[in-house]
């Protein structure tokens, strides 16, 4: 079975040369392809995605221009190496942050993970359409890069059976174990972004002072076929850690 | 001309429920369709999209996750009306925020717009792989919502004969004259994310104490080709606009 094909399959309907920018995209986020690595040469790349040289040098353009490689005339392409303090993941990604540090070759620790069983306050419920009261497994997950905490993770998801157990015995990333879920598995999320004051609970559990700006998230949870099953509250220190995001002009029609 | 058409046309590589979530999604965030309103009758409304009934009905049942429209039984499928402080736009989508505010419907002013040209410090040309004292069009933007001041712009555009004065002289939008420039028209960006606390100048512009979390992001405008047109900073107050974003699962494949 040949990876790379593959996702390109899964995709078939876009024009190829979006296709080969997704494909090596995952290819450098996923680490098969790592930082500072050469990229083999266009004949065999192309031959590797079964596209011809054109469409992955027109691929490769894009890849330039969106600071995932470099060329460096007459030695080759590269993939970039992150710079600045702390490292980077693609917003559009619903990706466990473990994984993001690997990719980025950072040292991660897991500081906290707690499984308990709450009842659903009204405004969870009010998000989640169901019950106040209702009870939910809620994880509390605090993820560490170099033992200095970056992101406080509050999740709350509809319960199911023994899944309060299942999440604590689970070695992995919980957003594996919901993405693997044989019921309704996460597929993705709406999201709303903002920069507050840390309150007092996520400054003591990040180690920064109260009222220090933090990049929060409050994501709610989808399967494929709609269903809300979870919501997500996140916190991240963003000089530890930061997203970028692709943004695409809208010519507006008003 | 039918613009729905053209819609689904410009991505027909994509499977069709997706074009209509994409048609139906520029539906409403450019108020064609208004938060509050009845959709049309599904036959009406595929007759319209030029798809299948149960290719709507899928396309509306992820738009009703994304908490777009919102279906009451027995009597109809509406436009959802935002709520909670503030107003909302698309990340993804790198559009006016004067257009995401008469779609919100909220009162929008320009409180200050100024261009000047100025000479590209070492990291702005970095960013734009220029050389440092190069002259660039730098344009600061202030934008209010009822009269508070919600976002600063502060954009920076390699300098074209002429540009700025047309950007002084041009009333809409700066984004819509680099859409529309016949030369480099903007396509897309790629933007860092972050919470930072306000400083001075960006305090002072918009009002707010010294220190205050804003939701800022540094962009790089890219052009179709590739070529990088520009370098955009944009801070903004998140009790008074906050940005959504769809994040699509990730299997890891490491």
């Amino acid at each position: 079975m040949k990876n790379n094909n593959d996702l390109l399959r899964l995709r078939e309907r876009q024009p190829l040369y979006i296709q080969a920018i997704d494909a090596l995209t995952q290819m450098i986020e996923t680490g098969q392809l790592k930082p500072g690595a050469q990229l083999p040469p266009e004949n065999e790349l192309a031959a590797k995605l079964d596209i011809s040289r054109s469409t992955l040098r027109e691929a490769l353009r894009h890849l330039e221009t969106l600071g995932l490689i470099s060329r460096r005339q007459g030695v080759g392409t590269f993939v970039s190496i992150p710079t600045g303090p702390g490292f980077f993941g693609g917003l559009e990604r619903l990706e466990p942050f473990r994984y993001l540090a690997r990719v980025a070759n950072k040292k991660h620790s897991l500081v906290q993970k707690k499984v308990e069983m709450v009842k659903a306050s009204r405004k969870l419920a009010a998000v989640m359409g169901a019950m106040p009261g209702i009870e939910l497994v809620r994880v509390q997950t605090i993820e560490a890069i170099d033992g200095i905490p970056c992101v406080y993770f509050d999740d709350y998801f509809i319960n199911t059976r023994g899944l309060a157990e299942k999440l604590t015995s689970y070695d992995d990333s919980v957003l594996v174990y919901m993405f693997k879920s044989s019921e309704t598995p996460l597929t993705h999320t709406r999201s709303e972004i903002y920069a507050i004051e840390a309150p007092e609970d996520v400054a003591s559990q990040l180690d920064i002072p109260v009222g220090k700006p933090v990049f929060h998230m409050e994501e709610t949870y989808f399967s494929s076929m709609g269903e809300i099953i979870g919501v997500g509250l996140s916190y991240f220190v963003t000089d530890r850690f930061r997203f970028y995001v692709t943004r695409r002009a809208v010519r507006p029609t008003i």
